[in-house]
């Protein structure tokens, strides 16, 4: 049998169409990059025959199963009972998880019964997986086969927070470490970066019409506002030299300009908390229409109060006039909505919080309030610093959600681009 | 066997990670509005061996299979040959299709040979299903098993926006009129909740513990921070009356005060609108840790202008003396993480904004900051208006992002008690 894994997702909430399997798609996202190919991605729900079967027809193709969700203390958890039965093992009692899911519960001052101990049940001799951001553990089963083959059931929390960092931290290098064949030859050299300002097919097109090596695997995903670009060479001699050189072509393809992180992980936050650390700056802001998503978001990172001072979210004028000193008269001539306004109120917060520099954004996020002149996704930037004050205006035409969150970012790459002092752009998807 | 739906999905792009399966996505939702069970979502490689056994998998417990993708001319498209030897039927040249398809051929300018023409073939005795936007058609097939049951196996185009026609034009009213029995007595009365301030485990416990009738389904799905929980009652003459009774038992195990919603699909913000609007009144609000989340969410909903005045995000204590009026000596005293300074904060923003409610946030998000006093998690809200000001402590122990996203839903869940005149309780996870 080819060394490939299948993935399990149970519970009915997926089957209910209620939710989507997101756990099933970062699952071969992570496969794929290691090079495991997948032969099935199934879901069952939440019963013991409907699991057992479901693993029974995975363990005829698959070397490996993970399996997602069931691991909770509740009666329709039945993950931790089905591995069991297939396994043909007993459940026991896991003393030390016992301990520590106790020492847990009594943490968050929650009772630590009979139910959540349930939670502390392994297959015997499986490996514990050990779940940091929630309680219910996993778990690593190695099965022997009737064909003599042996398969390992991986079981994880279903929560998606949960099982991507108890695959990244525990499972991946079980993994490459136990089941794998020893390195050489096996997966891909990988870069990726985000950019954002471009629509996805815009940043395709440029990729597609470069002189990419033929080799090269460039996969896109839209991960609303930006849009990551991954590239893989399968391994080998060349592998490095030839991913560096993809690389150099695509962010030359694409605009340099327009990337603004060179790894898919890599939030535009993060970006901005190392440039505003290295250049020792504080930063204060003016929000109208983002109604606080960009103080939000330059909240994010732990340690931004080294350069966040704070922010006024000024929705009503008589705000915009009293806190930022945007004066009336440029309110009734230009609007709420306009150069003018943007500048000043990157002026007045920066004043007022005695900041280096001074962000505003202003616009109309819709779905009422636009006009011929000034549509909905009309946006205006202000920024200022002891040097300079200017104003962009910008467009994005969208739903009301992605307006305020694409202007957002869009003030944040205002603040990138000046401390990188690149030019400024807004194509937006006008 | 009752009746049920599977969904086997074909192609090696899911697989592989490449594509999100959203064929499946779409058709759970469909199924689900029709109140079609599902019993197993399938992906499988474009194999002869592999669509075999996943269909004679499938069928074990389900009657209708829908299959997606793998229709095309080329020769990695095997569902037409895979389906006609699980059908034990022999393909046969569908005349009227071949000439339709030559005609849609001959019209885009291409040319129609004999790989094209293989999508022209069917099982014998298959119902086509048109593609009205694309090439490949689909078909329907009723197979008897060995066990005497009739299953459906139903082939649809993997392309999404192909698919999603052929499903509602032409499926759908299939399974209506020719496998669901006679109107009335299929699919479930459906009500659902969500709830705030009590970890899932806790309200399915409660939700256990309470004198449910025994025909109620109950899921529940963690949609951070809130809770959701969905009732369901098969159709048939007293189902109206069982639902609502098994809403009230619910309703008042969990505590009716923990319920901000009467349906899953409502956010939290569309509450506080609602009610908002109702009274009249107008809310601003001083934020510490949350950066300005809790203005976001209250400007996510078109209108909230009518209620949402503006906010201070107050990140440094200068902001707080300076623009909100807390007194350095308080500061000092009490910390910026107090029920002084929350309260201070709260009446700060709302003397400043003129508006009938002040809301204030102030808490230690982490991953730094805690003591033994105010361990990470800490929090506090301030509250506000004409006749009333005061400050509740909170504490909830998680990852920075979450203790800040849960603190701008708690400070929500105080306005949204207040307006109802419901105790103010925080359990959090403490």
């Amino acid at each position: 049998m080819k060394i490939c894994a299948s993935i399990l997702s149970t519970g009915s909430e997926v089957l209910e169409g209620r939710v989507t399997d997101t756990n099933s798609v970062f699952l071969l996202e992570r496969l794929a990059e290691l090079g495991l190919p997948v032969e099935h991605v199934l879901s069952c729900a939440d019963e013991m025959g409907s699991i057992l079967q479901s693993l029974n027809f995975l363990a005829a193709r698959s070397l490996i199963i993970i399996v997602s969700g069931g691991l909770g203390p509740t009666a329709d958890d039945l993950t931790r009972e089905a591995v069991a039965e297939f396994a043909g093992l007993e459940l026991e009692l896991n003393e030390s998880l016992a301990q520590q899911l106790e020492k847990l519960y009594q943490a968050k001052g929650r009772v630590f019964d009979e139910v959540n101990k349930k939670q502390a049940y392994v297959p015997k001799g499986a490996v514990v997986i050990p779940n940091r951001l929630g309680t219910a553990p996993g778990f690593s089963c190695a099965v022997k086969g009737a064909d003599g083959i042996t398969r390992h059931v991986i079981a994880l929390s279903g929560v998606p927070f949960e099982l991507k960092s108890m695959f990244d931290e525990a499972v991946l290098p079980f993994i490459i470490k136990e089941i794998l064949p020893p390195a050489g030859g096996f997966g891909f050299e990988k870069r990726s970066l985000r950019v954002f300002g471009l629509p996805e097919s815009t940043v395709a097109k440029r990729i597609q019409e470069s002189s990419l090596p033929p080799e090269v695997i460039v996969s896109y995903r839209a991960v609303f506002p930006a849009v990551d670009v991954v590239l893989k060479v399968p391994r080998g001699p060349s592998a490095a030299e030839v991913i560096q050189h993809s690389l150099e072509c695509v962010e030359e393809a694409v605009g340099r300009d327009y990337i603004f992180a060179d790894d898919v992980n890599r939030p535009f936050e993060g970006v901005l908390h190392d440039l505003l650390l290295e250049k020792r700056l504080t930063i204060a802001v003016a929000e109208s229409c983002t109604g606080g998503l960009v103080g939000a978001l330059l909240t994010n990172m732990p340690g931004s109060s080294a350069y966040f001072v704070g922010g006024v979210v000024s929705y009503s004028n008589h705000i915009k006039t009293k806190l930022l000193g945007v004066a009336e008269t440029v309110l009734q001539e230009h609007g709420a909505v306009s150069f003018e306004t943007a500048e000043l109120m990157a002026q007045g917060v920066r004043n007022s919080f005695s900041s280096d520099l001074g962000l505003a954004v202003t616009g109309i996020a819709g779905p009422e309030g636009g006009s011929a002149e000034k549509p909905v996704g009309t946006f205006f930037i202000g920024f200022c610093d002891k040097n300079e004050s200017i104003a962009y205006k910008c467009f994005f035409s969208s739903t009301r959600e992605r307006i305020r969150k694409y202007s957002a970012y869009a003030a944040l790459d205002v603040v990138r681009r000046k401390l990188l002092r690149r030019p400024i752009v807004f194509p937006g998807n006008h």
